[in-house]
């Protein structure tokens, strides 16, 4: 007693992230009984997107055009190349309205347990980009887990080797946070990295 | 500096239940990069399922034909009809294999706080379904949560004043359940509803 097209839907949902069967169920019932225009909404959005969304060709996070509108406009530090993991990042970044360089994202991390290798990343393509003779300084802001730490660190490796200034974004206590509540590896990194007060 | 296609595909995505913003970037970043093809694949099911989807005459379920597999087939048991709050439900008490009656469909339940009425609900159908002269007993299985007992409690009332014999699925102690964990209120009403064992 199947219905093909409910079926079809609730096998669909489930390449969604973190959905399996019960929720993919719970999902296809809210779609077409509770919100059939957002549903439509979301069907003509994916295959939108599907259809138009392609890759800049300088700091490789999606575009509509073949170099996305932040790569094309003019930026106050053009020498500075942030590296981050993925586009919501690099939203992040740019909300903090502290940066006024480029970016390049990686679009994933090193991880050898998913077969995610330099290769995979396409991290020849970053590579030939810091080379391309407009770049300063090259910023990691990978996360700082321990794939993005290691990513950081094989990026370092090969740009201080070609000779490029690269930094990594500073790791401490974060802001408004209280020694009490940070774990004991983020306060040894602060006492660690620590800074000299300004006289 | 928005890419359109991708915002409106963010945007789309929060239609899901329970995606908020944060959410809605991940999930977009994931069809897009790590699953183009199930992304593809959703966005065509769902406007399949949108496009030829209907609701069972009889039964209220999600159907491609005016009337269901089910209600068209013959059932062993057609004189019990089962009242579920969704197709989940139904499907659950199908996997039983202990059910060969009847089902309708609530698609939800009384809600006063979401303004779901016996209006909003259409239980005008229900009623009539119950009263074309098939049915000998109605089963009430909807959830155990304070709108599933209101729910059942209305129907309960409704068609007793008809003349029509009701029944409510057994609350108790599941099956392999231990006593040390399971909840008092469930062990009161399995104290409350005990049965005589046979002889």
């Amino acid at each position: 007693m199947t219905v093909a097209a409910l079926d079809g839907l609730i096998e669909a949902l489930r390449c969604l992230p973190g959905v399996g069967p019960k929720s993919a169920q719970r999902i296809a019932f809210h779609l077409l009984h509770r919100d059939r225009r957002g549903a439509s909404q979301l069907g003509d959005s994916i295959l939108h997107a599907l259809d138009v969304l392609t890759q800049c060709e300088r700091c490789n996070t999606f575009s509509e055009k073949p170099v996305c509108q932040r790569c094309a406009s003019p930026r106050q530090d053009s020498g500075l190349l942030c590296v981050v993991e993925s586009p919501v990042d690099m939203n992040m970044v740019e909300q903090t309205l502290a940066y006024q360089g480029l970016y390049y994202v990686l679009m994933g991390r090193l991880s050898p347990l998913d077969s995610l290798g330099p290769k995979e990343l396409g991290l020849d393509r970053l590579v030939s980009r810091v080379l391309d003779g407009t770049v300063d300084e090259v910023i990691l802001a990978t996360n700082f887990t321990n794939e993005g730490e290691a990513t950081a660190h094989y990026l370092a490796s090969i740009f201080k080797a070609k000779g490029i200034r690269v930094s990594r974004i500073a790791r401490g206590v974060p802001v408004g946070g209280e020694l009490e509540y940070v774990d004991p590896g983020t306060l040894a990194q602060a006492l660690r990295e620590r800074r000299q007060t300004p006289a």
